[in-house]
């Protein structure tokens, strides 16, 4: 049985709440109650900055990322090096990556992963546009920044087949051993394929 | 390291959804991504449904719960029995209460626990309210429904010696069995309570 409240701004801020990915109409009860019993202000720059977000905010087209302007500002910084381009599979990878800042170059964002499982096919994400950017810019070297999953594996040897005729360098991430984790409890696969992929000792 | 985003956007939209409870900047950063996933109408709807709740929400003046008018529904509310008022912390126990659909009278919301540890003396929540409530409303009984922890007890006998020389009826919830648990796993206090409030077999 679904809880009513005596109160229709409620229910309603209850029911989109509970719309977002892992939060139930409990919990969503009481984060407006939370929301409730705070400064009138709080709630007001909650839901402000959830709308300026969502209309202001839109797509770099050039790389795809998240960007408030047409260029986003790593396609537009010029002390990175526009001749390598990281692809990867979503924003939130963008993100992640660049809190390592290890990687100096571009990125490429596909909005997911080839699966015919799930129906998305080549077409279906970004990579025509990422082949017409390495035929059309002068880029190095495209790292394929994946997860390293079916899907993933699967849209790495379709971009590699894909770029295997252009000059371009194509490399991927590293698999190998997590820093921190005991070897014992390493995977045999990523075991083998950091025996297969061993780096000289430095 | 705090992760830094590439947009101010979002990155206010983050950070006000991480000041909710329970929610943590990665948490906030997932939520804020599904929203750019969406239609801009699901984040304008949920944006706004925030504000229009804190902004319009305010409280009955008669029993202290959350309304929309003066006067909340439930005290406006002819068909419920106004000489029973159901004593609770909280807006939250309201709800949680009406779910049973048992208590057909009122409610006052008391807006917290007599607490000495946390300071919270009997004057900082609505009590005073409620002795006047039972001066000059024509109340029968004053159910407390109070949560069995030493701070609702405090308060559950601080309101019983208060109006201990009114007419009024004073009674508090059952403590006892719960519902679907064995005998073996309730502890030793409740079953205690639970014989001494033994009630006819029916």
């Amino acid at each position: 049985m679904e809880t009513r409240f005596n109160s229709q701004l409620l229910e309603r801020a209850v029911s989109e709440l509970s719309k977002l990915p892992g939060i139930g109409r409990k919990t969503a009860l009481r984060l407006a109650l939370h929301l409730l019993r705070r400064e009138p202000g709080e709630a007001k720059e909650l839901g402000q900055a959830i709308i300026d977000m969502r209309e202001k905010i839109s797509y770099c087209h050039r790389c795809h990322n998240i960007s408030e302007e047409t260029t986003c500002p790593i396609c537009n910084d010029s002390r990175r090096d526009q001749s390598i381009v990281c692809v990867v599979e979503n924003v939130k990878d963008v993100i992640t990556i660049e809190a390592t800042r290890q990687h100096h170059g571009l990125y490429h964002v596909l909005g997911g992963l080839i699966s015919p499982l799930d129906g998305i096919a080549p077409s279906d994400i970004e990579i025509e546009s990422l082949i017409e950017r390495v035929r059309t810019e002068d880029i190095k070297e495209v790292i394929l920044a994946l997860s390293p999953t079916i899907e993933g594996d699967t849209t790495n040897f379709y971009i590699f087949r894909k770029l295997q005729d252009s000059p371009v360098k194509v490399t991927m991430l590293a698999r190998g051993l997590s820093v921190g984790n005991e070897l014992e409890y390493t995977d045999e696969l990523t075991l083998g394929k950091s025996i297969q992929n061993r780096i000289p000792f430095s």
